[in-house]
């Protein structure tokens, strides 16, 4: 008996980087949907909201490849080498990331890593946490007389210190918002203190859009304290900017300094 | 005889601030099908793909409130005060905006609107397309070794002024991603020549994620000319930074430098 493989059961390569919004699973796009229904291969972060597995066929491979903090699962490398090893043996891999793929998501590496095998590989932009939770919270990025500009930075470099960019944000006036940062939150928050923002409003959101969701609204000088309190831990963004003021939380903190002036 | 009003002919008023995502209508996100879908009225930007009003119902009211270019149709003001109206006399009102509504789509203030007649509001954040529309040109805003953060600021002030974040902008290391500013193109990339960044990486895209997208690619000294070569016009983004550089289309640019200085 002689086994020929017919059309149908060869599978063209093919990836796509799909940015799975904030958290809350209602937040993928419309087309983030469709390709995953259309998906062979599924690998999913560890911020992914698990609910967005279902949209895929259930006979689709799901490979959990995420990162959780003390576990040591895939590196980089090797979640490059399943995706093109599952792209050359099942077809359609749907490299599914929380929030959006191109923000501190390691995205166009994977692209090249594609593009290295002529493996064709597109990206579906997500919902960015760094915009999107923070607006959750009822905190602007951008208000018109408090804040012309946001800046977006991770708080974790590849060689694990912290981002120059954070002492130049630090002197801007742009609402700043930290990625990744929220082990270093002491650090960072010194950087504004050293340039004398102790009084700048500053918040920390954990598990944003998620049912577990924690906020902690204070200053650059009682961010750290403030965050210990609430026992806040990763994943967590901190903002740092006028735009954090306008939060209701802060009214209390505003009302107090005020009343210290008086006296 | 006596007309009197059922429980079901009155709706509740309410407001929800939905982003409509980069341009391309399936970029929008579940969650703002699911509320566009329950709309009594629909007020829409002109950066909103119409595409998207197909979502609510046939009987919804939709009344287009953006300004085009040369074009004085509403101030944020008759914006503001529509949405009111129509909130308390037909109910739930979607104000769909282009992209995000909290990056400079003053969105907070529409809330505060709406805070102000205690309507209950909420926000349904949407892919902005500072992030997304160089992402689907190919140019991640982060990348290892290339950039550690990224600045988005708004091109035109209220005041009609460039941003004074332009120039601590020009001075750092971020990526700098510029909306509403390309009729100012010329002082802008004027500020990144005044730091000595004229062969800084730069690009320009019109009408981004929609058929008739525009992209250029050239340096901070070379993008001005070369915008207005290929015609371009608003809607524009503009992006500064080492970022640009790994698009195909900046391989040239660097050959050429690479031979000049070989000369």
């Amino acid at each position: 008996m002689i086994l020929t493989q017919t059309k149908n059961s060869f599978k063209e390569p093919r990836i796509t980087l799909v940015g799975a919004g904030p958290g809350d699973a209602e937040l993928i796009s419309l087309k983030g949907v469709r390709i995953l229904k259309s998906a062979d291969v599924v690998l999913y972060d560890a911020l992914v909201n698990s609910e967005l597995l279902e949209f895929a066929r259930e006979n689709a491979i799901k490979v959990f490849v995420g990162k959780r903090s003390g576990d040591h699962s895939y590196s980089q490398e090797a979640v490059n080498k399943l995706m093109i090893d599952y792209a050359l043996n099942y077809g359609h891999v749907v490299r599914l990331k929380g929030g959006d793929p191109f923000v501190f998501g390691r995205g166009f590496e994977e692209l090249e890593m594609a593009a290295s095998y002529s493996i064709p590989a597109e990206v579906v932009p997500g919902i960015s946490s760094s915009i999107s939770v923070p607006a959750l919270q009822g905190i602007p990025l951008t208000h018109r007389g408090a804040s012309e500009s946001f800046w977006v930075i991770t708080g974790t470099t590849s060689s694990g210190e912290i981002s120059k960019d954070l002492y130049a944000a630090a002197k801007s006036n742009a609402t700043v918002v930290v990625l990744m940062g929220i082990k270093r939150l002491k650090d960072i928050a010194d950087i504004f203190i050293a340039e004398g923002k102790h009084r700048l409003p500053a918040a920390v959101i954990q598990n944003g859009t998620m049912e577990n969701e924690k906020l902690v609204v204070a200053t650059a000088g009682t961010i750290f304290e403030s965050a210990q309190d609430q026992k806040i831990d990763s994943p967590a963004l901190i903002v740092f900017g006028e735009v954090v003021g306008l939060h209701s939380l802060f009214q209390p903190i505003k009302a107090f300094y005020e009343f210290s002036e008086q006296e």
